[in-house]
């Protein structure tokens, strides 16, 4: 078993080396509930949208060549041959000097190519004066403008927006093969550790990780296993991690992963299957107890059972696994320059997060980082803090009021 | 009825004189399905987190003042007299010269006031030697360090990320007053329109607006009701307006606004009920036949039948309704500097937002925002569009290579 500490980067180089994408079923989702899911194949097409020249204006439907010598002092005269409603199918087609009023959205009829705004003409009675020149094509919604038949509208792996279900709709669609959720199991391990609405007797705490890593799960858009708390008892966790193995794309422990006596998880991980662990402790602060292991090509990660450091690395080395597993680009977390508020320090020889919040300087106008408490386990100092300031491993200190970038957990 | 069109800042003056933030019911919500949900009520502790003093490394709790002496070179000699496990609560009271082993998690034991981590002594049989000074409390979570009883850990507004759902966890809830979501009815209004998955006849199109609104208001956080499409008929739509009146917090709906004969919904949303009509088109491109009416202190919304500019009104003016409307903040759309990649022109005296997407110019090492289509109604426009670009009133074009801020649909 890998027993040297590695750095953050080290250790996304292993993961990456380890890292076999899986192939996700698909399952048809009704559009209005395929918001954020990813899609499983190109769609392509079968269709013209809009499927007739359409006109965008209210107006008169003309063909655009008898109105070329219009302009504001020499009219040109057309006959109104009656009227087209959205929604219909034109029968009539038009001759010479002939016009047609047209609504928005009513196809062209046939002998037309252009239309002429109402504010641009005069009517009397069925005679029509056309004040302004039209091209061909002007003021219409060409048939197949916004989409052609035979055309792929949208590529597999995009993650389906307002636009994206928009698209799909206009196709007629009612439904759209998506990627099935990535599953992820979560549990806490501890015999201290007990479920939230049970009663706390005396040296236990409620368990806080299964509850925040499977929310931080359904924000990468997973669906997370809640497999709750398995107690310090070497069988139990084993049959726990095998269930899991099975039932999930991906397992996530916390607890159990530092020197103590009872901590036997990366053992247990390891002997369930090939590579076995292949990162025992990452050089951060918190989070240093972090151990990966790879069984049969599934991830497992065992993170520390101190809260803040769990997240913490969760949004480091675990989001970005989940994200690509799941087909979606792993963004960066979101950066915003602000100023030290205090001098913060690092921890020897390994990178550290100092979790702050911002405060604005409105005398100097600008963003201050202030920390909010050690790394000390804390579950609300995560609720507190905006986001971190990394220090590099070779780095001490940073100044007071020295420039930093500090990644945000959520937009401010 | 109002008349005048308004400049996107004065609509958005004319909606904030009007509106009166609803009162939403609330509901109690499953710790593990309240994420991304909105707090009813300030959440008060009314226990200690941790509720005993904690150790945070194996080690041996000790009286921190009886190694103030310790260091590498003289040693201080403790008694061991035990081992305490986590979720244990240690019956023994240490006397002087004593230590107890103690796990990661274990709650300390009268009489102790600190833990020695394992590295800095040297155990042989019951026999310890202390080789490192510890101050009181060093390597402990002290009871209530995290969570004090009485304390707000959460205010009423905030909305429930990982780290919220973990400190409620905390605490030992298993469920959480929330907001409930607020209703938005969404219909689209045309004889032209026709459901997707229907047969398509000639002349007409299939919804798009009805599926993109709803997804944009699901992105909000609010729970759309899809009332499809109402055709072009007056009775019909005072009707349906009447029932998505009574059954939503907020109504929008698409096409219907412009000056057509067929388009009165303006005038039936103004019958409806005081203010009736009080925005009739706003100073921009696309989306200038927008409608908005408060009814009984309900917004309704009226946007343009083109796609793209029913959801650019859509994230312009009403996304920051509803997300007032469910407790949210408002927050701005992302930006990013990039370099406009042609020419781009403006609409004479209206706002005008270009469509464009980001392409990064290798040999410049910069973005450059490259247009994507006319201001057309084109749905796919959106699905390509990475955001906008802004144009004020007064401007007449913007300039190929000059500066531009791309405000972003969705994160790059």
């Amino acid at each position: 078993m890998f027993r040297k500490l590695l750095t953050i980067e080290e250790a996304k180089n292993v993961i990456d080396e380890n890292f076999k994408p899986t192939q996700l079923g698909d399952e048809d989702v009704a559009l209005l509930e395929a918001y954020n899911r990813v899609l499983k194949e190109n769609v392509v097409s079968t269709m013209d949208v809009p499927s007739f020249d359409r006109s965008t204006v209210d107006g008169y439907a003309v063909k655009a060549e008898e109105t070329f010598y219009a302009d504001e002092n020499q009219s040109v005269a057309l006959n109104i041959s009656g009227m087209i409603f959205a929604g219909e199918q034109p029968k009539m087609v038009l001759d010479k000097g002939e016009a047609v009023e047209i609504v928005t959205g009513a196809p062209l009829p046939e002998g037309t190519d252009a239309v002429v705004m109402l504010e641009d003409a005069e009517r009397v009675d069925n005679q029509l004066q056309v004040y302004t020149a039209v091209t061909p094509y002007m003021n219409v919604m060409k048939k197949g403008s916004d989409i052609k038949s035979g055309e792929t509208i949208l590529h597999a792996g995009k993650v389906l927006g307002a636009s994206e279900i928009g698209a799909l709709a206009a196709l007629g669609l009612t439904k759209i093969r998506c990627i099935k959720p990535l599953i992820v199991a979560v549990l806490s391990i501890g015999n201290e550790i007990i479920e939230p609405g049970k009663l706390l007797t005396a040296g236990k705490i409620f368990d806080i990780n299964a509850y925040s890593l499977s929310t931080a799960v359904i924000e990468c858009g997973a669906k997370p296993i809640f497999f709750g708390i398995v107690p310090d008892d070497k069988e139990t966790l084993r049959k726990t991690l095998i269930v899991a193995l099975s039932s999930a794309d991906i397992v996530i422990t916390s607890g159990g992963v530092s020197v103590g006596p009872y901590d036997y998880t990366p053992q247990i991980v390891d002997s369930l299957g090939k590579p076995g662990v292949v990162i025992s402790g990452v050089a951060v602060k918190p989070g240093k107890p972090t151990t990966v292991a790879f069984v049969q090509d599934k991830p497992v990660f065992s993170l520390p059972g101190n809260p803040t450091a769990a997240l913490l690395v969760f949004y480091l080395l675990v989001r970005p696994v989940i994200l690509r597993l799941c087909g979606r680009t792993p963004h960066d977390m979101q950066s915003i320059r602000a100023f030290a508020g205090v001098k913060l320090f690092s921890a020897k020889g390994r990178r550290t997060f100092v979790m702050v919040r911002l405060v604005l300087d409105v005398e100097k106008s600008r963003l201050v980082a202030e920390p909010v408490g050690e790394a000390s386990g804390a579950i609300t100092i995560l609720t507190i803090a905006d986001g971190f300031v990394e220090i590099p491993e070779n780095q001490q200190h940073i100044n007071k009021d020295e420039e930093v970038s500090v990644r945000l957990f959520r937009q401010v």
